[in-house]
């Protein structure tokens, strides 16, 4: 499998923006483990004609969205579950949905997973996309959000059958939930309500977002699953070590497999070394579920307390410290066996990101409008080092290296454009809207409430044994109680908007019949 | 004064787009009448820094972006007034909109007039900008709508000094009106209320409007005026009988001063003329205020009535009845007598359209999501004749008529767009907006409501006795009651929003204080 691509910023020959997601970080081989995949049916259909720019008429361009499409248990007029995709091919969002198939037959509903144009092969100019940002601009939330309007419109007009007045209900899981949650705030004709799992809404400069709070929850969750806070710590300072010498950074290399000729190793490489593994915490964390998965990478159930059983105390020396560390990141990467030898360098192993999707998809984005502060403030907040502060300059030097040969300048990074644009730090008007988050998933750190909270209907759930979006997985056998409580909730409110839509749609055309022969009696 | 531009589908040689707010039709003397202007001050600003495409990163390009400013009467955290200009250069807005003045001291408020871009000195290419579709392309509603947010971020954190906690009350009629409804619809983090006087929200395709609800209405507000029907079908009748001679012509001529010589007068200019009173009768329905107004032209007060003085009866030959229409026009054209000699035709006079600011500018946003269906179904129906039905090959007829020269093609036109993003017939979570529509009105046939009505906080009132945004005016001796009633009921429900948003502001600062502390605490 693929390294998560996370911000490192202290190492410079790594420096990829975090994904909420993580989900462009290869194909998910759901065929090695036994999750809660199922072998869901599905259509894959295009749907041509969606302007490349729904905001402006520079251009009559259009291109084609792929989604993918399921009616079986789809009855006249009942509702429509929409996939809102981020930012990852549709496949690996379809078969790590389970909730939305397991509900379809009691809601008697089509079931459409919706790709994120520039994601999979929602590519609007082809193999040419990336290639500069006349194009690449054009991908952004709101253009995103607008090719769902569309579809929306085409399915219930056209390629579903009795479906004009058919309820819909959005769902979505990280940058998924964000667009789930803003599809109902911006769209509330087209959809009814929306199921928004790990969303962080807030996780910008203005929201009140603590820029540290990332790296405190992978803490505070590994140190609640067994880990010793001086363990992991002291591994960190152990690699340092190792790296000041030959013997060191050649025992190093041998253990994480670094270069082919460990005289390749210069000292520096154990910072590239560290963030790398403070990547694997930072992504074990997010996928820490109670039974084996494979959504970011193969792992046993409760990975997490697994990894931890290996820092639960400070080691006697920096070999068994870094040994320690190794565990983990073997662990993480190598967890079926299947990956004996790992290259932790991709920038020295070539081929180690030829599987990557749209690698710089979410990267470009976190260029534009989805600027997101994170940072380290280091020990004790984390078991890190510190990297603070997160600024806007971080994000410019950033884009500059990375996007400004295809032309990224300083003007194109908008920080707080994200916050204007859908609410900077709360949906005044906003209603029907479920926001689940796991509290042992970092990303809950910017959600829309820290804590259960109801205003009005809009719903927090704070999942205390939750992962990322643990609740829009499929049913499984080792679920816990929680999370069964949790999507009965969910379940309970899809009802209710439902319902409600139902019968507003019903008392509307009566009264717009009304009103219709009225003005037309009064005008002759 | 310069002809307002209406659609007049009949006539092959004057095909310009109507327009709702009738208000690209020339600068506004307001020195010549008397009318509500109190000489209101302000000062003009422009934001630099505007992005010019607020939803996609394809450029990093800005402009300038004017409004007006007056804070003379506000006070630290109170309201700001926030006019959403329209299809327009700004200063009509400000000097016609005294309602916002008049309350300013009340509400120790400040005043903001924004102007939209691509109108007045807003133009994000200078003299360019209407030269090719590239360029001309930015002016849609949507980035519109994302320049006001721009524009109150600005004011609320740099401009104005103790404005951060401030709401903001957005305030616009005609065009202007959809987009303070729609800036409360999109961004209610930013905009706590709306009086939208006049927005015909609903005058789309798929909304339900009546294509023919125009020309009804203006039929009916002459005819609840004094107009016999017949007497107007008959004038119009008569010209055409006259058209069919020389002498028929050449006394139509002499009327209405079509061409300098007579002979160059055409059988099926006839057509024209018609097409030419019939605006005349479709704009001064819009202005029928009860007091001398020079908002599209200089007229008396209650100019209908006087202009149904000369169409009590059935003129007794073609002479007669051409000269009573005759009457129509001079009055609307001429009633101050300044303009003894005026030309009807501006094919032919040169000069008559060279005050206009951006005649092209609303016709174009008709050519791409404003797509509003507008025609005559004739007598009984209303007393033109029948130039129905309206549809998309009618508009993409015209536009690429009007626009193929710099670049339209059938795909830039988007006649669901507009419903798909703002709402097709409903608001479904929108709060807090008074939509206010004059019974006079034409433009009242698409708007929110019909009648009186209160949905929540969306409150639909329907003023008996009110032209096109007759409650955004300022203060007159001639007022009728009606009026004063209604916007002393717009004034409660600014000061409701208001308080609303005080009290939310400040308890929800309690709770995201005590949130952070309590998150703070829950780490560490």
């Amino acid at each position: 499998m693929i390294p998560l691509l996370l911000l490192s910023l202290s190492s410079p020959s790594f420096s990829i923006l975090r994904d909420p997601a993580g989900f462009h970080s290869g194909p998910i081989d759901l065929s090695s483990t036994k999750t809660g995949y199922k072998g869901y049916k599905y259509q894959e259909e295009f749907l041509s004609g969606v302007p490349i720019d729904h905001f402006a008429f520079t251009t009559n361009q259009t291109f084609s969205l792929r989604y993918f499409f399921n009616d079986e248990h789809f009855q006249c007029q009942k509702t429509i579950l929409f996939y809102t995709g981020n930012e990852g091919k549709l496949e690996g969002f379809a078969e790590n949905t389970g909730f939305m198939w397991d509900i379809a037959p009691e809601f008697e509903a089509a079931v459409i997973f919706a790709e994120h144009r520039f994601y999979g092969k929602s590519q609007p100019f082809g193999n040419d996309s990336y290639s500069s940002i006349d194009k690449l601009g054009f991908l952004s939330s709101e253009q995103a959000l607008a090719d769902f309007a569309f579809l929306i419109e085409h399915l219930k007009t056209k390629r579903i059958k009795c479906a004009q007045h058919s309820s819909v209900i959005a769902f979505g899981g990280s940058y998924g939930g964000m667009l789930s949650a803003w599809m109902r705030i911006k769209y509330p004709h087209l959809v009814q309500g929306a199921i928004a799992a790990s969303a962080p809404v807030f996780w910008f400069f203005d929201s009140g977002i603590e820029e540290d709070i990332y790296d405190r929850i992978v803490t505070r969750t590994a140190t609640s699953s067994g880990c010793e806070l001086k363990a992991v710590t002291s591994g960190f300072e152990a690699i340092s070590n190792l790296g000041k010498t030959d013997n060191g950074r050649d025992f190093l290399n041998k253990l994480f497999v670094l270069e082919e000729k460990s005289s390749l190793i210069k000292p520096e490489d154990t910072n590239f070394l560290k963030a790398f593994i403070k990547e694997v915490f930072e992504s074990i964390v997010m996928v820490d579920y109670p039974y084996p998965t494979s959504f970011l990478s193969p792992l046993p159930g409760w990975p997490v307390k697994l990894a931890c059983s290996f820092l639960k105390n400070v080691s006697k020396n920096d070999e068994d410290a870094a040994r320690s560390l190794f565990n983990v990141v073997n662990l993480y990467y190598n967890y079926t066996g299947s990956t004996p030898s790992f290259c932790a360098n991709p920038d020295v192993c070539s081929g180690a990101f030829a599987a990557l999707g749209d690698p710089l998809g979410w990267p470009w984005q976190t260029c534009t409008e989805m600027v997101m502060p994170l940072c380290s403030s280091g020990y004790p907040n984390d078991f890190f080092w510190k990297d603070c502060p997160y600024t806007e300059k971080t994000a410019i030097d950033y884009c500059t290296k990375t996007f400004g040969s295809i032309g990224f300048t300083r003007g194109i990074l908008r920080p707080k454009w994200a916050t204007r644009n859908y609410g900077i730090n709360s949906f005044p008007t906003a209603t029907n809207i479920v926001f689940s988050n796991g509290f042992l998933d970092p990303w809950s750190g910017g959600g829309w409430s820290k804590e259960n909270k109801k205003e009005g209907s809009l719903i927090g759930i704070i999942i205390e044994e939750g992962a990322h979006h643990y609740d829009l997985r499929g049913t499984h056998s080792n679920d816990t109680q929680e999370i069964k409580d949790v999507r009965d909730m969910e379940r309970g409110y899809i009802k209710d908007w439902v319902k409600e839509y139902e019968t507003k749609w019903k008392e509307e055309k009566k009264k717009w019949k009304e009103s219709k022969e009225n003005a037309t009696r009064s005008f002759h």
